[in-house]
């Protein structure tokens, strides 16, 4: 496998990005580009295989091309790799991406939701790998709130590949905001960088910065509106984790995205509320401090480790999963012989 | 694996019940008792233990004992089989009920939560294999609400044994009712019988009937306090299934427990609320009735098949589930050598 390469994409709703990847150098090249989502699917698709072709071109000193992976923004319905609805690509729903894109390259793709690549890079080369453990469950908190599950090794799709979607778990069960998925109440309501933005809109008005940088900067010197925004996002994420950690009791939680700048703003309200509401939590809290290993019986919830390039990374992985899967069933027909 | 039986107990905070089974006659024996909580845990487990003896000894015509199950209130520490501030079993916490009984019996016993053993009977003798399907989850709405998933054909446990307790996610935020788990705002306090009958207090004051069946009746009858207070069971099963159903994407998740006697009650506004909530359900939804045969690609919302002995069965059929295990990984060491 050291003799082959990957190239993975990662779909955003605001930015392409393309990487190729060998397991003994890591990431290689990666192209960055605008997802030009007001020209049409069309042209994203292109815009991708393009880059995609020009990575192939490098050849990677011989190197044989593992495959190609996406991450893109979910729900996506598995195996066929259709968009369903997609909050953050409009426009795009019923779209056979896959087939799109293989029939664009004349090449098989892998695909995936952003959040499981992300979980899935995390597992095999981030805080998974380092901690060894067999599951986790990652929320990305970044223009939304985005999930994936690794459970027993392997991403968790879910019977049509609509599984982590824990962002649009309720958070606020009277009152809430409306969402982009539909409903109204959900974590990404209260806990993304477009939560923050709102939530500065309706506590400040006016005076409310217009990126939720600035409205991390602002809490930085004790403004308290600021402040009370990052407690607000604190209590959101124990809500949606007590629900996470009283019913699959997984021995890691990531979290991840450009809102974890403001881990030490939001984290204390964080802990303090998930305490009180999940005993599962309360029975299996680790002492303080990240620890160097983590310690069997207790349940971890850390920083990410790859940051925003986790969802890219995945997706370069996807095709290594995939041959490990296949190698591992052709071993069996061996056996079965 | 026909020749065999087993014996399963359901250790109840009210009733202990213990059976005997075989693969080809289903429940053969049952005896029920109290369970003397007062007389202490040392007490349970005595009686317990001598009923199991009492069906050993009924030989079953030579054929030999599989094992011995049994199903407890969590949350329980596996693979150890430490209870762990069990709400509903005061003064039992950091009990090591596995090793109890081993000595008693000096036999081995499999041992799981009740909420998981109720699921594995549905996966293997009720909703999910008549439905084939590979996962499922149930919410049990009993005295409180017991909770139990199966993923990919087996129970999951979590990485302490305390995964299954999505009876005490969250669904009201604020000003939720206090739950016997430590936290408020619990599931268990919105759909539980214990549940109905608070909120009948709460609704009614001195009309209120005392039984949750009482209630039914009432509402039956058209009583508008009795049919709101099954709308919020509606409604907070929905906050909940929105959770469970935006993460897990499970093909079929069930219902069981004496509350839903009262399903005609609570499904309407369960699935009106579970539509607007949940978007990976209304991509999924399907159409109208029970189904022969579950469609692909669709979320299942049914009632459980087993009843109330879905628990006991449960128990019944764990030693069949370590026994298969076994032999599997038998298996391999053989094809290995």
């Amino acid at each position: 496998m050291t003799q082959t390469y990957s190239i993975g994409v990662d779909l955003g709703g605001t930015n392409l990005r393309i990487a190729s990847y060998s397991e003994a150098l890591g990431l290689m090249d990666t192209i960055s580009l605008p997802t030009r989502l007001v020209e049409g699917r069309e042209r994203v698709v292109r815009d991708l295989c393009e880059a995609v072709v020009s990575l192939k071109r490098k050849g990677y000193d011989g190197r044989a091309l593992a495959g190609v992976g996406i991450g893109t923004p979910g729900p996506l319905e598995l195996p066929e790799g259709i968009l369903r609805n997609p909050p953050n690509l409009h426009g795009w729903d019923g779209f056979d991406l896959r087939n799109a894109v293989e029939t664009c390259l004349a090449h098989s793709v892998s695909i995936e939701s952003d959040g499981n690549a992300a979980a899935l890079a995390e597992a095999r080369l981030g805080a998974g790998r380092e901690q060894k453990v067999d599951s986790l469950g990652i929320l990305t908190l970044g223009t939304g709130v985005g999930n994936g599950l690794i459970l027993n090794g392997q991403i968790w799709h879910g019977s049509t590949g609509m599984g982590g979607e824990a962002g649009h778990s309720i958070v606020k069960d009277q009152d809430g905001a409306p969402c982009g998925c539909g409903g109204f109440g959900c974590l990404e309501q209260y806990a993304s960088a477009m939560a923050i933005q709102r939530m500065a809109r309706e506590r400040m008005g006016s005076e409310a910065p217009a990126s939720s940088h600035a409205i991390f900067l602002m809490a930085s010197e004790g403004e308290p509106r600021a402040l009370s925004i990052f407690e607000t996002v604190g209590h959101s994420l124990a809500i949606a984790l007590t629900g996470l950690v009283n019913t699959l009791n997984l021995p890691l939680y990531l979290l991840g995205g450009g809102v974890c700048e403001a881990w030490e703003m939001f984290a204390p309200s964080m802990f303090r509320e998930l305490r009180v509401r999940s005993y599962v939590y309360r029975l299996t809290e680790p002492g303080e401090g990240d620890p160097a290993a983590l310690e069997r019986h207790k349940t971890y919830i850390l920083r990410a480790q790859l940051g925003s390039g986790a969802g890219l990374l995945g997706a370069c992985l996807l095709p290594y999963e995939r041959q490990d899967s296949t190698s591992t069933s052709q071993e069996n027909l061996l056996v079965h012989k």
